[in-house]
């Protein structure tokens, strides 16, 4: 008699769905046949500048060292970001993008007994991990798309281990300001780890908004993680990090791989650090791309929610798995958003103008299409 | 009142110890003011050729695509190790090094209620991630360095879940033939998951040895993980795989982060495999290195346990620990494997001629130098 294996998996797992990564451009040119450099894109908020020239350059001199394992201690990297961000070495932990400083935090401080809450139409990563190590995922229902901080606060119980906030929030891209927040953390007792998800905070340039880096010494419960996978142009590389207190860093530093950030990765991080003008790009890009997007929608008539991050979830209707259909046949691909429990939408990265461009056209072509499918 | 994080964690952290990389060439640079340069480091089981032509150029092609996340799915690798090993491309699970794949097969198949086995001086990460999960590890002791097969079968209870057999094991370097292997596989329950860690197994040429492999027809419990960090050279940029029952490497492809192979180890790991020349050199290098580094132990007077892996425990007895910080001081870097409960012992990897040459005369200056201090 065979044995079942799928019964053997701990129990969370079992019951596991994947994260749905977007759709990758050799994959559609695969499918369709078509040449991977017509292929537009859109779809995983990846920065659509190219790379930073002192990134590449640090990265290609760190392939000469690939035999060797990388500095597991990162030591250069979180000089750096030690240097940036006024805290540290001892308060820092490294990650395989921050989707691993994520999973290592839940697992180090969740198990069986736990309960996470997080929001509605936030992150997936947050459910995943909180289902892999059989926590109870408490998921909040939002307002106006973005997280009910007031409700979240609310939701905490005895045996509430941690909460994600991501601000600004993916796939909505709504975002909380300074004021917030705090009253937010102000309201989370000590013993609740609170992990504030800034993967898009670089996008972010008024005032008003929050730096989790600020918070942490008002806060011993706060973890904030970031990552260079969006306005920093490293996503292929993998690289993120949590700062938090050097007590909580320290917990995390056991759990997490030793050698969990690769050579090539330190490198270019540490050196992309030093390149303020690409960052300054990136946010110009971004924000004129934004404009270009949403102006074309509204030229359209399709609702969106503003967003602060460097992607717009646009609302195309019950149809939107035609429409993200019929953009894949145009070579566009952008983001289903129906997993998130959002069916009408799509999430749409900002591209350059001319990419927007040609997303633009296809999907004025893939509504007519789609809504004649349907 | 302070919250206590440490208290906070879960169980199986609160007591962790991590992974003990051996020491980075930049770090004792740091610390003796040395020039990187003149620093030998036989610690981690490197390859000493350095890179693989072949890889280098895939991976410098691969840094063009810094901007985008990696193909999550891994479809080249996996086609390529479909190809080179006649499995399905559903059989394969790629990691951020075998390390994670190890993870990930505990994470995914044992929990607080269950029970690991592994032998006494096996590689660390095996206790590692036991214990980051809350299971038991069962240690069982070792004949003559090497795993105890026998004893290994008869300590699966009804609560194990998983066995970790390394072969060759490190840090011992002890190899066992196809007949042990098989019988013992014969022994354990189907409901029991072998990983046969072959990390070191491109090192083996012998028809006597394994090949994991080709028992996966055969054993449907068995996992197959393996590393292009050794013999492959690609250390710095973190691949490993695992190969099971398709129904495994679901359940283990829901569990891995969707990015945990970034794109320029998935380039340069495809490539490496098209080029046979490089693995025969490895081979050829690792075997006369193998060759010196034994006849300087003899010529010496110290015992060591014979390996079929790329490296050596040699005995220099309880001064152990004295002789590594010598041999730092003379800029060699070894491993101390006390870690391992083998306080007499320096684990020291194969190196080039030269390299090998210069850590014996360490060494001899070392010893007597230690001896003197002790």
């Amino acid at each position: 008699m065979a044995v079942d294996y799928q019964s053997l998996a701990v129990k969370g797992v079992q019951a596991l769905s994947p994260y749905q990564p977007g759709k990758p451009i050799e994959e559609l040119a695969r499918e369709l046949g078509l040449n991977p450099a017509e292929i537009v894109k859109l779809a995983s908020n990846e920065n659509p500048l190219g790379p930073s020239d002192k990134a590449m350059a640090a990265a290609r001199k760190a392939l000469e060292e690939m035999c060797l394992y990388p500095d597991g201690n990162g030591f250069d990297l979180k000089q750096a970001l030690s240097k940036r961000f006024g805290v540290g070495m001892n308060q820092i932990t490294l990650g395989n993008g921050s989707n691993d400083v994520l999973e290592v935090i839940a697992r180090c401080f969740a198990d069986s007994d736990s309960e996470v809450v997080f929001s509605q139409y936030a992150f997936a990563v947050y459910p995943i991990v909180t289902q892999a190590i059989g926590a109870k995922g408490v998921s909040v229902p939002a307002r106006d798309w973005g997280h009910d901080l007031d409700a979240m606060a609310a939701a905490v119980t005895d045996r509430t281990k941690l909460v994600f906030v991501a601000n600004p929030n993916n796939p909505t891209g709504t975002v909380h300001e300074a004021d917030a927040i705090e009253a937010f953390l102000d309201r989370i007792p000590e013993r609740v780890l609170v992990v504030l998800d800034e993967a898009y905070c670089e996008y972010l340039t008024g005032d008003e908004y929050p730096d989790g880096t600020k918070l942490l010494a008002r806060f011993p419960n706060l973890i904030v993680c970031r990552t260079f996978s969006k306005a920093w142009g490293l996503a292929a590389l993998r690289v993120g990090y949590a700062i938090s207190s050097p007590e909580i860093a320290d917990i995390l530093n056991r759990v997490r791989q030793p050698f969990n950030v690769d050579t090539v990765a330190l490198a270019a991080a540490t050196a992309v650090l030093e390149d303020e003008a690409y960052l300054n790009r990136s946010r110009e890009v971004n924000e004129a791309g934004l404009r270009q997007l949403c102006e074309g929608f509204d030229r359209m008539g399709l609702p969106y929610i503003p967003s602060a991050g460097n992607f717009v979830a646009v609302e195309v209707g019950e149809q939107a798995a035609g429409v993200y259909q019929a953009l894949l046949a145009h070579g566009v691909i952008v983001r289903p958003v129906a997993g998130y429990g959002m069916p009408c939408h799509l999430r749409v990265s900002v591209g350059l103008p001319e990419e927007i461009d040609r997303f633009l056209d296809a999907l004025a072509e893939a509504l007519v299409s789609a809504g004649e499918g349907g």
